[in-house]
């Protein structure tokens, strides 16, 4: 049968557990040099095949291979970066071919989000509109979990269980301060438009009167009287009350509550500092002494409590993409399939990527209680299972050990590319 | 011989390991029927003592006693109250001796900081200023690291793990992140006038270029222009950069960078929002997109990244501080001893508590290089064996299991006092 090598790469906002589907990708790939050559990673992502930036993967060894599966962050480096549409900006597909063609590169594997899974669609159909003959498999990934078709998205499970234990902690350390002290605290958490990470911290009150007290989903309009007198309820109930909040919520008026007026590559408006922002109208208004977290990239990268659940689904979607590319397959994601909740079971199936692509899956309006403020048991049913297991990685020093690849380039055989 | 009753209380910020310490004097008294009789816990700190609100720690089972070693937070409660002294206050010091006769209590344990350690002295000179006989014995706890004589400050050593844990995954996300997106991260700390904390980021960089690139500590005045100097200089070397710096730096005019306004108990500032300010900084003055977290109680509360050495140093020093007690002592706090920096080894000394009580260690001037913006290697030897060993909590549904005390009250048989 033909060889032909494989193009991997990493694209958005990076997760603990994106390199073990790097790991599941290479590993498989190499288990079948019949089909597939080498595999080359794009450098920062599609910026790499678009400079022709492209990484070696077969001079890593096979154990630094493996220890990308306990090894947060995007190895070979991630992007923000969109194509456009082929109208738009024709020169970017010819020159990927060209980069294709030069490199032998008869498969595209792209890890990412629902911006990347539109770009990776459009691949797809590089062999109808240019005529180039390319397998475009999207591997998923998102801490948002908002890609629709799959159970779950791969990043988020361990976010949700970070979350969770953080805020179960701090609720813990508040609960012991309460009484002379600080009797409120708020936990920001990402989650641009959708509350799934907001939800997850819900997951750490199991019984009555546990923290969290209060969660603020981007999906609810921020009510702040009624937000107030809930607060001030839980303080006189419980001595205390300990706040989740997505850095997304927003006012009546649209607006986000605490906006730095970036706006990101994709034209997101970059957000944080809600918690703060929050803490003040606590302070103000009802006078409780307060301390606040902005969890930020400690989320997406504490790899050291990652959810087994996910570390496994991360690897095996790896794993299915490079299966259903060898079945000749194109425009696929593969993605998880519940199964059953308790114990959690699942299997991959295949979605195609012209269902995935733009598609954002929000919360469920009934996986949020009536008065807005917490979760429903059906989401603690659907959540739950997603961060079981723990998945420790080795220490060294006291610290993670995680590992640095070499990365070592692929020799360039064409004329440089601006992007 | 003459069975008492005991009493104990946490006092201060709590930490990941004060229960560590709680489970090392309950378990040991308990050992000791013949000189120890109950172990009574003030709920919420000496206010617990000071209005007779106890709890009954027997009644509480072995296996919720054992479970306290894995659990973070102050079981009992704890309090931001510091006892003034006999002179200002001495309806106070009646109190408690009305309190401790009424429930035959002859050994005081104060698990806390410097404030903490300056009521303990206070207590333990009841026998001489008011004639009653007690023996008061102070467990060195405190995150901040400032106590005097002990080779560190049990709570420090699992903060230390956890920042520079997080600050390494941090830094692995902003690295694959920066070619696009992210170029500059910031983690701020704890540490309000020792950099302690601080310092601990730096044991994630073990390589030239590693994360964290730059630290701000409290002892070292801020300079804008040298900062701002450093953070492009690493931009352009490295491609990002990432800093850990310290909630209690203060500028030129000494005053701190970010002040809500709010003083404790003790009439420190309360602190917290400078990663925003130095955020904005790095944005007006060098363009660069930035994140940062703000990681508050998180640090101090995360149990499940606990470091080894420091949980077996808490319970080890709650056990000796019951031994000094049967052995006695006064006025004593079993303090931690080096004798190897590698492997770690370290036995219990008694420090008399006279030279304990509001002495605060600051970082040396040698453990900062000499530019002021990382750590030496002088402090890596020391901070080093602190953060040895993982001690992984029980899991239970995805999350860490930690316990929950019936903490029922010993009857009252005293008239209410006010405190």
């Amino acid at each position: 049968m033909t060889v032909k090598n494989a193009f991997y790469a990493q694209s958005g906002g990076v997760t603990a557990v994106i390199n073990a589907s790097a790991a599941g990708v290479i590993e498989t790939a190499r288990q079948h040099p019949d089909r597939i050559g080498k595999v080359y990673a794009g450098r920062n992502g599609i910026i790499g095949a678009l400079t022709e930036d492209l990484i070696d993967t077969s001079l890593e060894s096979a154990e630094n291979i493996a220890a990308l599966r306990h090894t947060p962050s995007g190895a070979f480096g991630s992007c923000r970066y969109k194509l456009k549409s082929l109208e738009a900006n024709r020169a970017e597909y010819e020159r990927l071919i060209e980069v294709f063609k030069a490199h032998d590169i008869g498969y595209f594997f792209y890890n990412g989000g629902g911006d990347s899974a539109d770009t990776c669609l459009k691949v797809s159909q590089l062999a109808e509109t240019m005529g180039y003959p390319i397998q475009a498999i999207h591997v998923p990934k998102t801490v948002d979990n908002d890609l629709p078709i799959t159970d779950c998205c791969p990043g988020f499970g361990s976010v949700a269980k970070y979350v969770a234990t953080s805020i179960r902690e701090a609720g813990y350390d508040v609960a012991s301060m309460s009484a002379t002290s600080t009797k409120v605290f708020i936990l920001e958490v990402m989650g641009r438009h959708a509350g799934w990470i907001t939800a997850a911290c819900g997951l750490a009150s199991e019984a009555e009167g546990e923290a969290p007290h209060i969660l603020l989903f981007p999906e609810i309009e921020f009510d702040e009287a009624a937000f107030l007198a809930r607060v001030d309820e839980c303080v006189k109930t419980h001595g205390y009350c300990v706040i989740g909040v997505s850095e997304g919520i927003k006012n009546k008026a649209g607006k986000f509550l605490s906006e730095s007026g970036l706006t990101d590559a994709f034209g997101h408006a970059q957000l944080g500092g809600v918690a703060p922002t929050i803490a003040n109208l606590v302070r103000d208004k009802l006078g409780y002494k307060y301390h606040w977290a902005v969890a930020d990239y400690l989320q997406r990268a504490a790899r050291h409590i990652a959810s087994k659940v996910d570390v496994d689904q991360a690897y095996a979607l790896g794993q299915a993409a490079v299966r259903v590319a060898l079945e000749g397959k194109n425009a696929i994601m593969p993605a998880i399939r519940r199964l059953e909740d308790a114990p959690y079971s699942w299997d991959i199936i295949e979605a195609p990527l012209k269902d995935v692509a733009n598609v954002e899956k929000f919360m469920p309006r009934d996986f949020i209680t009536d008065d807005g403020f917490h979760i429903t048991d059906a989401c603690r049913q659907y959540l739950s299972p997603l961060i079981q297991g723990e998945d420790i990685p080795p220490f060294k020093n006291g610290l993670p050990d995680y590992v640095r690849l070499q990365n070592l380039p692929v020799e360039r055989k064409l004329a440089p590319f601006k992007v």
